[in-house]
């Protein structure tokens, strides 16, 4: 069997996450009993829950056990099958790790998906039409439920979730307006994913000015938000919700570090009767085929193209994944594993 | 016709609102237009909502005009009718607000209705068989959805609209628990209105203490909180939420001179998957039948027993009415006109 190389937790953060957590150890990869295939990993997918699960404290998910292959999910090449639903040479999605090679109990559902349609580049499925994909289609149609005409707001918005947010509003007749970091990316929002406006909060020093640049932006006000960051981005959509305006609060990217992230103006919440609300996508298996199909359908068509930052190698991995949570990543963060 | 007392909004307050804020004028009542009826007010209700009317600012209501009569619902008597509908000696609701008589077009829909239960007293439609009792079913029903066994808080527990919530909630097999200010009122909310416990946050300095207090109470964590006070509580509340817990957000006292009352850890609502939202009762007519029909039966039958406090005099309102702001009533807070 291969020698498989993978990257595990070492140690937890204290404070901002740094390369020394990870460890780069090398294994041979076991052989197969009944049931089983082996994957090689092409692509694996980096995404901010992860940082989330360094911690140890109380989230939502077992933390990341130390010692442990971190967690991540993949796509790949079965290159040997011990299961009947899977030969060698099938491409497959799954939770493989961050590694080269994973070695997965076929018979678990959900386990591995095998994927084939040939209009979508293999990376996609760990982004669009993935994981992320289906997490912007949940947030925004079973919590943010926007009607047509509608203004829907979403941070992060050159990222993996939040571009899928904003082609999925436009798809449904929405005025979609975007937060990002950077001129770049809010060109990249406006020009390629289509979104109506996009405003750089790093041109905004306080929640008040970012405010009344989405006051510009959004003339008839807000009435849905997706929130992947947090912090003065909320606080500011806040002071520009509209009455009955829902947030579909996804990720809060501005305290994974044990920042402080008030928010400053909970009374909007009662003023204009609002609905927040967290989610996670996997606990909301049930949307994920429809989802899926409607956003293969987007990629596949090339009314969606998303953009990714590829970092080269496993061994790349933990300072890409660093990368991404500064911000430095432009659209969807994957390794390339082989 | 009669002479009418009636209180005016003569300035708009700055910070906490106080006496001078409000005006004491004679009138003569109008000669009845076709439609019309006279209502001698019996008892006025105060309520935390109109210290948000006095505001000028954005809200979810129109401010109250100055130099106008203060808005407030009325129980009282007809005393003069021109419409069919109505007769002398007709018991009723209605809008009459700060004043000793209301001249009322009868054919308005929901401008005044007629109460005939002889087991409720009248003053109780002012409260629990009224506005701050269906407050009360709206946002346990229709926001937090409470299942039996769970456990649901709410704050300002002894109060017209926390009392109901706690009654109704031990009428659908759920753990009560109250959050109240004072040990009389505390032991009022356990002793009288049946909850399963209350909390004094007077004998907590911060959300971390009154925190632990409610670890004690809540055994198995909140599942549904209902919020009339906001700021420290709320914090405390999040602190131990369950996941998939919802928050209803019916009133934000403490912030409501102006005082700041950040929600201190919003990444809770993510990490729980919460929904937290706000409401208010008037937008919600379709449940008023329902909700008044069980309420009405509660009180009636005895099982709800709510408690009072009730000033003497239209000219004692402003003072009754800046007292129940900082929490000196002890439960529903009316003033006797007649």
């Amino acid at each position: 069997m291969p020698t498989n190389r993978q990257i595990v937790l070492d140690k937890r953060p204290t404070g901002e996450a740094e390369a020394g957590n990870f460890r780069l150890v090398t294994s041979e990869t076991p052989a197969l009993s009944e049931g089983q295939v082996l994957v090689r990993h092409r692509f694996l997918s980096l995404d901010p829950y992860m940082r989330g699960r360094m911690n140890e404290g109380k989230s939502y998910a077992q933390p990341q056990p130390l010692g442990e292959v971190m967690i991540g999910g993949t796509v790949g090449e079965v290159v040997e099958s011990r299961s009947p639903k899977f030969t060698a040479g099938d491409q497959v999605v799954g939770m493989g790790g961050w590694q080269e090679f994973s070695v997965v109990d076929a018979g678990q559902p959900g386990a591995l998906r095998k994927v084939d349609d040939s209009r979508v580049p293999l990376s996609h499925y760990l982004g669009a039409v993935g994981m992320p994909g289906v997490t912007a289609w949940y947030g925004l149609n079973r919590i943010i439920e926007p009607q047509a005409g509608r203004t829907v707001t979403v941070s992060a918005a050159s990222g993996a979730v939040g571009s899928a947010v904003g082609v999925l509003a436009k798809a449904r007749g929405c005025r979609a307006v975007g937060i990002a970091g950077g001129a770049q990316k809010c060109r990249y929002v406006v020009e390629e994913l289509g979104f109506d406006a996009c405003i750089d909060y790093r041109e905004h020093g306080d929640a008040g000015s970012l405010s009344r640049a989405l006051k510009q932006a959004c003339p008839d006000g807000i009435d849905g938000h997706f929130e992947n960051v947090g912090g003065m981005v909320l606080d500011a959509v806040l002071l520009r919700a509209n009455a009955f305006a829902r947030v579909a609060v996804c990720g809060m990217i501005a305290g994974y570090d044990g920042q402080p992230i008030p928010l400053t103006y909970p009374q909007l919440i009662l003023t204009n009767r609002m609905r927040v609300e967290g989610f996670i996508v996997s606990e909301h298996m049930e949307v994920w085929p429809q989802a899926l199909a409607e956003l293969g359908e987007l990629v596949g068509s090339g009314r969606f193209r998303p953009r990714e930052s590829v970092a080269e190698g496993l061994e790349a991995a933990p300072e890409a994944f660093l990368g991404m949570l500064r911000g430095r990543n432009f659209g969807k963060q994957l390794v390339r594993i082989s």
